[in-house]
């Protein structure tokens, strides 16, 4: 399972109580950071989610309200101790911020830092169960969104069903990967007579500042849960275009294009106190929509 | 009158709600900004401080926990349409790291920003009201502490006396500068028959991330309040030491030595969750001292 909480959801200038973009993804004992607006580790400790737990941070783009956060919290990391790698995956000018952050203070952290700079859509990184792919988001810079994605699951074997028809357990990994089962006396066992489906895989996808672009339905085409961002209401399109930025309809449209199982729109303007017209405008177009609310977790 | 809240009181990780250092000191409509650890800006937000009063903003290092929330500051008042000058003053290498996080984000400042850097002690700012001196600290990388002073205020005359004594008003100003006046008859009319002397001038000193260093007494001599980071209890004194840090006890004997009215601490460890033993330890150096707890205002 996934399990995704909102750390920040606000635009550019922070208000309201709100905080600007910062979301956490865990994976079992994997915890993904995405983008890191400012006060991003005081909203952490808020939600009582430990830093320890991150190994892995994706930054969108290079407006600070995604990352102003970031040199925080690994300064942070550092004094606290940590050992652990951390991987960073972001536009490559980002590593240099880091490093001038750093040299100013006279200081190195403590610990291992890879940082990756995203130069092309495709996957990112991989380990045994996750693929986190990156795609470009149409912004006024260099942008990225990000696809989380569970490896396909093997289906499972009953052990009980594949003896009664005589299948080796040398055959079992051709099983759990779906194909049939030919006997010495040439008859067929079908794969579904002797295993189970597995849970389906589970996808994530993080829509970061962008206008309102079609091309990215295909992208995020019929993830589990969508964040796509939406900065203003219905009523302001036009200035939602001109700022490369997306409304409460728009993200809903590309929700329902992509055949998404659920939508959750964020990144929310300074300018609106009461995001309820949100909702409204959005489960207007696509129902199964949630408003990014800090502090809420999403399980997928 | 000078009025000072404090926005953050911790030193280096955020911890139990408390924030890394800043503090905004008010003089009639001039708002100075004294470092900007990360969510200044929300805590401005949180005090209901308007952001477009800070004309001028002092750095004292470039450790994280006093400038990492001072680009996200400058961006939010492009981003409120701030017209208006601002100053910054601090060690040389700010400058690059400002440009540096506008260049990434392709984004210049809607205002004029002066920076200014800290390159000798001295005096700093200055208008008609108030002089902003810096001074070396002593702490692991360059360091500045501050010292506003109001000017001395001129003496006020009573016209009547003067006009009894046939002073004429075009020795008014000799008059407010403390000089004695000599009539025709060679009579001299002391001063202080005719004048009465001004309020007496305020003063505000901030001690900045340092060692124990009784050097510092002479620089903020007579202060009316003094600031002087308070990292640990008296029992890490070996630790302070080594961290260029300071005790409560440390704190207190320099602000007795200086003869300061007032003493407030503040800089405290993440450490600590309970701060009153450091309150206790300090008052029992030198009476006078309050914490710098978030949110309170000092009126000078």
């Amino acid at each position: 399972m996934l399990t995704l909480t909102i750390l920040g959801n606000n635009s550019a200038i922070p208000a309201f109580g709100r905080h600007p973009t910062a979301q956490l993804l865990q994976y079992e004992d994997f915890g993904m950071l995405i983008d890191c607006g400012e006060g991003t580790q005081m909203q952490l400790s808020k939600f009582k989610i430990r830093i320890s737990k991150i190994s892995h941070v994706f930054i969108s783009h290079l407006h600070g309200d995604h990352y102003f956060g970031l040199i925080g919290l690994l300064t942070t990391m550092s004094l606290l101790n940590r050992k652990d790698e951390l991987h960073i995956y972001g536009p490559a000018g980002l590593e240099d911020i880091i490093n001038i952050h750093l040299k100013v203070a006279d200081m190195s952290l403590g610990y291992p830092l890879e940082f990756h700079s995203i130069t092309k859509e495709g996957c990112i990184a991989d380990n045994k169960k996750l693929t986190v792919s990156a795609f470009k988001v149409n912004h006024r810079i260099e942008c990225w969104g990000f696809l989380f994605k569970e490896k396909k699951k093997p289906r499972s074997v009953d052990p009980e069903k594949a003896q009664a028809h005589e299948i080796p357990s040398s055959f079992y990994e051709h099983l759990q990967s779906g194909e049939d089962y030919v006997n010495q006396k040439g008859e067929t066992i079908a794969n579904t007579s002797v295993t189970k489906a597995a849970v389906p895989a589970r996808s994530y996808a993080y829509c970061a500042d962008t206008i309102y672009d079609e091309t990215l339905a295909e992208k995020v085409s019929q993830v589990n849960l969508l964040y796509h961002e939406s900065t203003y209401l219905k009523d302001s399109e036009d200035k939602a275009r001109d700022r490369f930025h997306s409304t409460s309809v728009q993200a809903a449209q590309i929700a329902k294009m992509a055949q998404a199982e659920k939508l959750i729109i964020g990144h929310f303007s300074a300018k609106y106190e009461n995001l309820e017209p949100f909702l409204n405008e959005a489960t207007a177009v696509f129902k199964n929509t949630s408003l990014a609310t800090e502090g809420t977790c999403f399980k997928i």
